[in-house]
């Protein structure tokens, strides 16, 4: 995969983000990166350094590296940065440097309580960086980049879209082999197993922890949410839910598809499944109409959540949905409920690039859960589908 | 691999560390670990969380872990903590009465300047906390908790040394199939990729980034260094230099090994090669009488590094060995030089189940660089070699 091209993507997405956001510099600040890795690396260096390191990127389009003279070579040979420092010994002079020589009136770094993707900077870090720039008027021009970076992440660029698309149509085609696997009898585990050994033998990754991926919920007895797939039997006239995600070239997909399991003599669902399959969809495609450029995220979920409410179901407890990409939740913006804990982020506009997911579940009593899941990405004019959305219930034959 | 025991045994040291540096409460304070993980982490809980969460480990021998409720059954089956808390809304209350019931003079948090592996806490991380800590006494009683982190690091138990026996004997079978697979006329790239290709075939990972492991040196040209294998040719006459480390179940190998390209009709190496090979063997034997628990790491250091230039080479340019464990660079103490870089970690003193690397090189004029690295456990009493040091030159055969 290139990562080079993505980088460089990247950057120039980044340069444009300062301009629009009015910040001169945008500083990412770093050592060790293999134990302390800062997630915004991906974007803007793709690679590990060593020693203290500093990525300065500027509005006026000078994008500096300082780092060990062990790592210039490789961050060389990217081709992202216009100028790259190699030192020897401190980093403290060369930084103090750029900074002078940029004159920045603001100075992101990567802090934020709320976005954990924009919180990449150690407190050590942090205490590191306010004593190189002791003594200079840099010092009080720190501030937080969780606008940058939420912006950065979440408005996926050509190549991302790309490597997005290709990890969804994996994912679907192993719902596939799942319904051709699955038979009644067989347990959560055995159905788990199946899909991570195909995840394995594909040399995909994980979307999230594969203790956790897939989640296989069947029956009324499974656990909802972050739970192992125990050894809860698949059982005629259950239903039968697979939560799963793979990364590729390290981009995310994200679905959750439905099959009812059907008795013998059967050829569809019985009518409270098949009842809630509709609402769940019917809800997913109700908010379809709301997910635009500008809207905050609370209304695109409403429209979902009251939905399922005015059909007679428990609303569900959760966001009905969040930002995809590098990581499963990735980056601030939630389609979800105005309650205390989604109170900032569901306040975000939706902008054009976005990946969202789209999922909720209602409960079937005595049978299990109907949840499903699409991954979307917003357009100027609303939204593309990138997963091939169920619009039908599927079945598993005895 | 029982990482369940592994954790069991930490957790009760570090307790004890806490009573030994006289400190009543240790806090790790993370969130989404998959994005934003703590180094720590992986000796406290073995898996990742979600929600804001903390882990608190008392002087008494109180272990508490607050976590999301969806996340609070897998650390329930972990075996580790005496209370777990699954919340709901938000952690503060319950951080808050914990630290209550606690009534600690000193609460120790993971950041620190000087060691990476014990600044897992992030800048907006520790703004939460003192956003939950204000008005409370607990708010003054912060203070860093390096010293544990870097005691717990560094003293390995038993099952944490057995891992490391197994990646370091790996790591070696991997050099004896090197010396059969390498012949003259073949590119360092060729060789990595043979190993590389062997480490995936084995399901293990990699101590450091893949780009540059294992770093293939040969004759002359070959630069020094976190440099990628590339296309220098291996000839007669010219040395193999080959820096490899591998990870099983958790745990880092680091080794170099060396041989000499004999020509044909040769037998043996030529002078200045064999001679190269005694003074860097010769400098990592004299180093372990000093490697003993209570001395300074620059002490060691200074006993190998006197040795190189006492026999007229000139003078490795980084330290003599460095923690080894989770990571390649794994924690504080650094057997080095007293440079700026190592001012504060080479007065560190080595302390009994320390892992260190011993490593040092010299140049071989026109044949290429002659370097060493052996893995030893410091004991009550001085060393064990966990590898088999090498001490004899190798040969690579026409």
């Amino acid at each position: 995969m290139d990562d080079q091209k993505l980088i460089q993507e990247k950057i120039a997405q980044a340069t444009d983000i300062l301009r629009e956001f009015d910040i001169d510099v945008w500083l990412t600040f770093v050592r060790e990166t293999p134990l302390s890795p800062d997630p915004v690396l991906d974007f803007i260096l793709g690679q590990h350094v060593t020693w203290h390191s500093a990525f300065l990127i500027s509005r006026q389009g000078q994008h500096t590296a300082i780092v060990g003279h062990y790592d210039a070579e490789n961050v060389r040979n990217l081709g992202a940065y216009n100028q790259i420092v190699g030192y020897h010994q401190g980093i403290g002079d060369h930084l103090r440097a750029a900074l002078d020589t940029l004159q920045p009136r603001e100075i992101a770094i990567n802090y934020s309580t709320s976005d954990v993707a924009a919180d990449g900077l150690s407190h050590g870090m942090y205490l590191t960086l306010h004593q190189i720039l002791r003594d200079t008027p840099h010092a009080g021009r720190l501030m937080s980049a969780e606008n940058i970076i939420g912006a950065l992440r979440g408005r996926k660029s050509p190549t991302e879209v790309a490597r997005m698309r290709e990890a969804i149509a994996i994912t679907q085609e192993l719902f596939d082999e799942v319904e051709n696997f699955a038979r009644p009898g067989m347990t959560q585990r055995q159905i788990a197993s199946f899909v991570r050994q195909r995840i394995d033998e594909m040399d995909l990754g994980y979307a999230w922890d594969q203790q956790y991926n897939p989640i296989v919920t069947c029956g009324p007895q499974s656990a909802i949410g972050h739970a192992m797939p125990g050894d809860v039997v698949l059982e005629k006239g259950h239903t039968l839910h697979l939560d799963l995600g793979v990364k590729r070239y390290g981009y995310c997909s994200d679905l959750q598809r439905m099959w009812y399991v059907l008795k013998d003599g059967e050829t569809s669902a019985p009518a409270d499944v098949q009842r809630a399959f509709n609402v769940v969809r019917g809800a997913i495609k109700a908010s379809e109409q709301a997910l635009k450029p500008g809207t905050p995220g609370w209304q695109v979920d409403e429209i979902a959540r009251d939905y399922v409410t005015d059909n007679g179901y428990p609303e569900y407890m959760h966001a009905l949905g969040h930002l995809l990409g590098r990581s499963a939740h990735d980056g601030a913006t939630v389609l979800g409920p105005r309650w205390e804990k989604y109170a900032v982020i569901c306040e975000r506009l939706v902008e054009v690039g976005n990946v969202f997911t789209l999922e909720l579940h209602v409960p079937v009593p005595g049978r299990g859960i109907m949840s499903l899941e699409e991954d979307v990405l917003v357009t100027a004019n609303g939204i593309e589908y990138l997963s091939q959305p169920q619009t039908e219930l599927r079945f598993i034959r005895p």
